[in-house]
């Protein structure tokens, strides 16, 4: 039974890990729809860039059409990714780098908020954030 | 009905504002107990000023002693607070104004995850970032 519990635990991680990478594999192409697609009507949404949050898959699409074709991501690193679960509810963290370049290179913090929905997995949080950071 | 839900959905929004409300009254007199004394054994927890996510009470608390004392928030803005409820979890949203005097004001981004236990709501997740940032 505990074997049970902590393989299905390990498929959850799994899961939730794949869709991410899927989503930011796609990000790192100039192509934001990979998240929009998995995203909750409810999302959402912090970065860096903004001033204060995003509330609404509405408004996110529409930021994200800003910057569309824009991103280039030559590779990124995922690391120590860690899934919390709650129920239907799940805190995915992890530290990232991503190289446009050789000299490129940013490091966040990441923050999303899965929740399961008849259609399956959906982000209702993203939070990215630069660690080391300072205010503008 | 419907009225009942909403009154239950408002109790909990309440609920966990006035908790964060309470940690941050605390936190902007040098104390991080406030935090600390709600947070779960196995939260995980991002600021600008961390290279890496803290993993766990024991590291977050450690962290924590290193600044008591040393914060002072004379004034602070919640501004337009979100929850979201998934069954025992609840993400909470919102921007932040604090002002520790006349021209010292910092702008945030902050996402805690709450989640119930027997105990009551407990954080199991807390990212601050500054809005407008920049990598060091």
């Amino acid at each position: 039974m505990i074997q049970t519990m902590h393989s299905t635990d390990d498929d959850l991680t799994d899961t939730i890990i794949a869709m991410e990478c899927a989503a930011l594999d796609r990000w790192g192409k100039g192509d934001p729809s990979g998240f929009l697609e998995i995203c909750a009507p409810d999302v959402v949404y912090f970065d860096p860039n903004l001033e204060r949050r995003i509330d609404g898959l509405d408004a996110l699409g529409k930021y994200y059409e800003t910057i569309r074709g824009k991103v280039f991501i030559e590779r990124y690193e995922l690391l120590n990714p860690l899934v919390q679960c709650v129920g239907d509810a799940v805190v995915l963290t992890f530290n990232y780098i991503s190289c446009g370049g050789a000299e490129d290179e940013y490091r966040w913090n990441c923050t999303e908020v899965y929740r399961r929905s008849e259609e399956g997995w959906e982000i209702i949080q993203t939070h990215w954030s630069y660690t080391l950071a300072v205010r503008v």
